[in-house]
């Protein structure tokens, strides 16, 4: 049983980023895969998803160096239709291929209003926030979605089916942070339930099930998540659809009970992953500026929503905004597990470690 | 305290699609406002969808007649650009002004793969999913969105805020019923809580909270809806407010807190409601025959997939099309309250009243 990695201590963003771009540029990647890569895993350490964060750098050097991940690629359009577009990421690392499809999204939305990215041949994205994210940098409604390997079962169902099929949000916001919405549609992330098997706490109902497919609150027994909603977990199984269609049948990828699991040991096949992304370029609807004080009306409004004593209303993005700003004051925490395989890498190839910011609290 | 209306009797589907058209053009409205929302309406009758079926025939005649919804309306396209619009409705049923935009949508999709159509000035739409669907049946991916009036409160709120803000998305299937899903946001229907009051049984574990935002299983103490997901109600709650800055942020049309009650007492004034189409086709990213057989694929494996034991795994719209398949056999099930209702509209219009098709079982 895995203890649960407590915080030893804290860096600064800029320092975790530049050696995460130096291990991936020593490890071999170039530089359009080291930025990508960097650029996702730091939205993750910098918004306070972990575990979509910096610790993933070990994992995702030995999916370079082993052959899951092409750290050298080719991505390319392979085909173009109207504000559509499918791209080939050529098994690049999934944050690469995402950040492109991305791009190309934003691009057709500028000519056509709307633009949406089919992406074939990737691989782990990571934080599925930091895509639509992007598109929301540029004035645009983004959305991303993507299928991964099989943690969900189905409503009613007694086995995996669905990976936890994230669906991301993002809004531009002006004068202040995108609203930012990040979803799995499990009812609970799959780390969620090895956090608690260490703890030895239970898990909130609903959440998980035995292998017969019963819930259970028993972490130990947790063989799968289940999906969002509880009694109406129908609903969750069937956004967690929607995603699986976007990512893999529009794109002839693999359904999620066919992807190889992320950890392994398999690190050398491509796990050949779709996804899919998405930009509205809101001024194609409405002047600029009625959207945007259309948008900090609802905002304002929603913010100063009667809350539950003892309780504060958010609208998404508004807790990983401030945890962010927390951590830059802070800086970042970073456990020991990390700690140690920064260290390792560093050894590897010959880099400095990153010099901690300051003692943790 | 109401009862709940028991079915009576039940009704080719032909002969009620016949009497609401009638009822529709002898109270004024003309053929394309008739044709739009019995569509809708059969859409919620024939796929069990009964909160949304013939039963608001009664109800859309008075916002007809007495101002609230134009009977003969002028729908127009305000603005264009590339491959998304922006509709005026013209204060028309809102299945008309959710129709007209899912046909543009349709057609901005076969220009450019993808097509987005804001609804400005529209009322009440009825089932989402019916106008997904409308997409799906020319071999789009379709999808509607809708905010409502405030039965929701928000993740930690003790408010209403947000509607039901329902999410409906269908995706063809070559020879098979669309994979059809129509969710609201919230983790049960309005109508849920009116129901167990009458019924005077305990609600599913945090769905409705009391006048202090606190969960609640009392039907009677339950002031609003919670958002999907239970303890995990952020996802509901993020889900409805991308609803809402679709349908009213994108639209400068009315938050959900501002829209007149549905059932009035003002049936005069417009409601000023907004709503969002989107379709996608298919063949813009692959051959249209690999997305058939990757869907057909996916579908068998989702439905050849593990059970709970007595339990059956389903695809979304599996159950509503086995009731549809039912109905056409039996017959539409209609309650009391609404055949008084047709009764009346029948004397009142000088129209025949729909003669049962059988006894109920």
């Amino acid at each position: 049983m895995t203890r649960p990695a407590q915080p030893t201590a804290r860096y600064d963003a800029d320092a975790l980023d530049s050696f995460c771009r130096a291990v991936f540029l020593a490890a071999g990647a170039d530089e359009a895969t080291a930025n990508a890569a960097t650029r996702a895993m730091m939205h993750g350490s910098r918004l306070g998803v972990d575990s979509h964060g910096v610790r993933l750098l070990g994992h995702y050097v030995a999916t370079m160096t082993q052959g899951r991940v092409n750290p050298r690629p080719t991505p390319r359009i392979l085909s173009e239709f109207g504000a559509v577009a499918t791209l080939d990421a050529d098994n690049a690392h999934g944050a690469l291929g995402a950040y492109r499809a991305q791009e190309k999204a934003v691009e057709l939305a500028g000519r056509f209003g709307i633009g949406a990215v089919a992406i074939r041949n990737n691989s782990h994205f990571g934080p599925a926030g930091a895509f639509a994210l992007a598109a929301a940098e540029t004035g645009c409604i983004g959305m991303a979605f993507c299928n991964s390997d099989s943690f969900m079962r189905l409503h009613d169902g007694a086995e995996r089916f669905h990976g936890t099929n994230p669906i991301a949000i993002a809004v531009p916001v002006k004068d202040g942070d995108p609203w930012l919405f990040d979803m799995a549609t499990s009812a609970i992330p799959y780390n969620r339930v090895q956090l608690y098997r260490s703890l030895g706490i239970p898990l909130p109902e609903a959440t998980a099930s035995d292998p017969q497919g019963h819930n259970t609150t028993d972490p130990e027994r947790a063989e799968m998540l289940a999906p969002l909603g509880g009694e109406f977990g129908f609903k969750g199984a069937g956004l967690a659809g929607f995603v699986e269609i976007l990512s893999a049948v529009l794109t002839g990828m693999k359904l999620s009970f066919e992807i190889l699991p992320m950890p392994g040991p398999d690190l050398s096949t491509p796990r050949g992953m779709g996804a899919f992304v998405m930009a509205i370029r809101p001024e194609a609807f409405l002047p600029q500026e009625s959207f945007q004080d259309n948008m900090a009306r609802y905002l304002a409004a929603l913010r100063g929503s009667q809350a539950v004593p003892g309780r504060t209303v958010m609208a998404p993005g508004d807790r990983e905004w401030a945890e962010a700003e927390r951590r830059r004051t802070l800086g970042i925490p970073i456990d020991q597990t990390t700690v140690d395989s920064f260290n390792e890498l560093a050894h590897a190839y010959g880099i400095p470690t990153p010099v901690p910011a300051a003692s943790p609290p």
